[in-house]
């Protein structure tokens, strides 16, 4: 990795993890492709105790959106109440009243999935094909997030480099960059084996500080996150998806000079590697090391949204 | 059950089905509470083959809503597209585009759950909590859909009704009331036990004829689904919930006279039933048939949207 | 016109009508540019009564869209209310409550402006812009509906063709094309000029018979409108503006085989005309056929949304 | 004024004040029914030389919002733009292309009208209406501001206090409270009269402040703003309507002990006194001090949203 040469560094990561036509001309799953059925087996049989974690964040106006990109918090709004109900104000019989309500959000406000069709390299969504006529105003045409909406169920991993690598409070310090050896150091410590198919859960820590000290910079400013140097990885180790508890995924600043989330640009259309930002990881984390099994059963079903680039998403892990 | 008597027939369908207290004064879950350990247990050991199936409908402005109470069908708009990217009309370094999406929709607009808040009985929503300052202009501030975010995922049960007693098409008629009798018959034909704990998929037909000859009143119209007398078993039955494929779960019209839903009225207040409602259970019903089991590790993850009375929901069974 | 040869009928209406660079190269106003000070006394002058009249359709759920190209009606929801302040549930003190609220739509959902980016012919925009360039994701970047706001105010004259031309209840059939000589016998009955820095009102009836008959299909269906043949009218008048009482300004079906609202086509891009549509003359036309005075000082000031292509808006006409 | 008792001082604020009934049980303008036809007529006659002006803040993303009450920025999305239509991704024929909006906003957002049904005094709205039947979740069922859409064009003057007692950058600090003294010296420093039917405009220099600095608390804190002492001069000149370049009419921090904008309180539904906030007079006041006329043709039509508590406007002064 050359920082001083941004561009030459990204095309020499290219080469070597481009997966273009892997799985057809036709494809729309990118990594899901790996999560086979045989994985899904291997992650049911995970399911020991039968307790359950959800691994997302709360949809509210709380959250840490301050409109870069336009992107805001979730606002939540009300259609009928049960202040209305009670008092009458409903045209219901018989005492019967209702709720209904209404969400406006970006689909990347909170934890999510990136789609397929949310970064493209140089003109070239995934598998290849032109961004110009996949993506238009009416949404992805081609590798909408809806298609993946039955396969997300499989084997989870939690990387818990927090916990491994970082301080005392389990946390990695804004700008450090998780390699390879990170990732591997992390999971012998946990005694997990990663690959094949796997539900990739790193946590960094970064949303455990924001809770403590506030969202701050958390959407967008510095992070700790993913090295550029790991796309090899990501490629070779044919995981299915991989999430973090940070915005981006990737660390901030990024490593390249004046580049903008470069692991995204080599991912996402030329791996075609699933990834999910903004899980909180925090509770399950805790139950890992109370009893040291790293691995469970993950749903993480994005809404079938036709032509989205991104879904939120409740991922549920269970033990 | 007497038609000409609502008022009367909806309160003694209450009696002998209130649960308030069962799970003492600060219940957030209802019958939630009854998908235990033990029965994520048994639901992953239904994990035979690994083959997954989404049961929701897709997002997007095709759905079924016409506006009544201002249900609009999802409204999903880009932020960014990857036209732009590719015209360089985006201001990112190095060749990187990216593609960015939002949403407005209401929360029941397609296939999703009813929160705890979305129904209250005289002024009284779950758990005898005052509907007047349990749900109001800022969201269901105690029974909120949040609080369910982790727990939705256990032993799924398809009850093909449509198949079992409906006719060539495997479809119910507009205004079939399913009774007690028509789902215990058909658990008996598919060879499945339902009970204590589980998710319990209804499936009409009603969805599958909306796909041949159009949405038509497919959104608040005439159709097949359970009948008020099913109260009872709702309750004794000790299931966690319950899904259909038709806009409104309950039979339409309804079987009482004037009456707006009078089962939602006795079950989400009363009983604390988690009720599903415009679930796609087609392509799983299919396979189920032809494979003869109706029994599976279902997840239906509510979105955590702070507040809200009910969530759209992309539910995932695995075989 | 050849109705069978849209693209040379095209063509040929373009000739003789192009004014790019007529303002020069920077213009954003297009045919606003008419609208001159000397207009606006004009105008002022009109003032001889001091009654005003609102030329708005109400903006609520039931109005007339359907859900083309994703536009519904505009969905109004509260964010606080009457209800909860009276019952408590709000934290202000001493007694004071309030109530907010929120809305989405479309802006081109009812009565609205068409800016000069709403419309391409070939690639261009007004003025030659480049289209690819100009209307981005971002919104319009040169020609934003922002830019007319201070100055949609002036000499207002109505057309009331279907009180003239139209049967015995003052409209045009669905599929009448008003042609030049049309508005000008419209113009000599209401004893009214009208030319340079105008801003024209066109009454049709249709908007009358949609209130009488229910919507139907009047958000894009069969409607009276202008001819095709009107562009040259529409350039050698030297309006600032014109609005019909209709969905889409020009008639339905269209005058050109296979073509898709080729007025707009010639008059947004080519001519800079600024059009409004689904405007409601209705009782200010019936203030007009009494006092036999058809002129009148006119605001119609689009919100200054930054980079809309439309804006809805709120005549206000005052004699 | 005893800052020290709230309740007290707003108690006896209210009285000599109160209007309702003033206009009758059914009436929904309150103040506005002061702006009659002879007021018009003489506005009107304020057009001397024909040159228009904006009094509205742009609305987009880089608005004053910051999330407080779920109030974000206006949310503005292309359904269809330019881009795509150059690229040939729209379906349209004959080479016409198109572009098509939607936006999300609170309706209190940016330059706007409070409604009638904005603020309620101990439960009681305009008229001495109940707060808990006329402002439900279905919005303002009875002064929805819808009713005001003819009305809000007449005689327009701006009091540019922060020119005539404000600092060397023509300001008043954060904290000022404006007494009907300052307005009065304003007044006489302009040469003009203000009373019966005005529509009147007051300049603080805090938007002007905010455009130099940054938005800060502009939204919700410290400003100049009205002192709750003129609460008899708003109810006795009989103004139509006034309006401020500040969020909140009213100074900040409010002048009574633990009071949340007891101006509001009792100015709205007790006087029925339209308010406008977040307006920009700034370049109109430029033009005021140049020639020295600060009276206007005063345009300020709300959009008739349905039921609607308030309003954005784009106000247009024409002199």
């Amino acid at each position: 990795m050359n920082r001083h040469d941004p561009e030459g560094t990204k095309n020499r990561g290219r080469q070597g993890v481009l997966r273009w036509g892997r799985w057809g001309a036709d494809d729309v799953l990118g990594t899901l492709n790996f999560l086979d059925e045989a994985k899904r087996r291997e992650g049911a049989a995970l399911v020991r105790r039968g307790v359950s974690f959800s691994l997302s964040q709360r949809f509210d106006m709380n959250g840490p959106q301050k409109g870069w990109r336009r992107r805001t918090n979730p606002v939540h709004t009300m259609l009928d109440t049960g202040t209305d109900a009670a008092l009458g104000n409903q045209s219901f019989p018989h005492g019967i009243g209702g709720a209904d309500d209404v969400i406006a959000m970006p689909l990347q406000c909170s934890t999510q999935w990136d789609g397929l069709g949310h970064i493209f390299d140089h003109g070239k969504a995934w598998n290849g094909r032109d961004a110009a006529t996949t993506v238009t105003s009416e949404g992805d045409l081609v590798t909408g997030i809806e298609h993946m909406a039955p396969y997300v169920a499989g084997r989870g991993v939690l990387l818990d480099v927090g916990r491994v690598i970082g301080d005392e409070r389990k946390k990695l310090p804004d700008g450090f960059a998780i390699t390879e050896e990170h990732l591997t150091e992390t999971a012998q410590a946990h005694g997990v084996a990663v690959g094949h198919g796997d539900l990739v859960v790193v946590r960094t820590g970064r949303l455990a500080r924001a809770r403590r000290e506030g969202w701050g910079e958390y959407a967008g400013g510095d992070s700790p996150g993913l090295s550029f140097t790991t796309a090899g990885w990501l490629h070779a180790s044919e995981i299915a998806a991989i999430a973090t508890d940070t915005w981006g995924f990737e660390v901030r600043p990024n490593e390249l000079d004046a580049a903008f989330q470069p692991l995204h640009q080599v991912a996402i259309p030329n791996i075609g590697l699933l990834i999910g930002e903004m899980w909180d990881p925090d509770t399950l984390a805790d139950d890992c090391a109370a009893d040291g099994v790293y691995e469970f059963w993950l749903t993480a079903a994005p809404l079938p949204i036709t032509g989205a680039v991104g879904s939120p998403v409740n991922p549920v892990a269970v033990k």
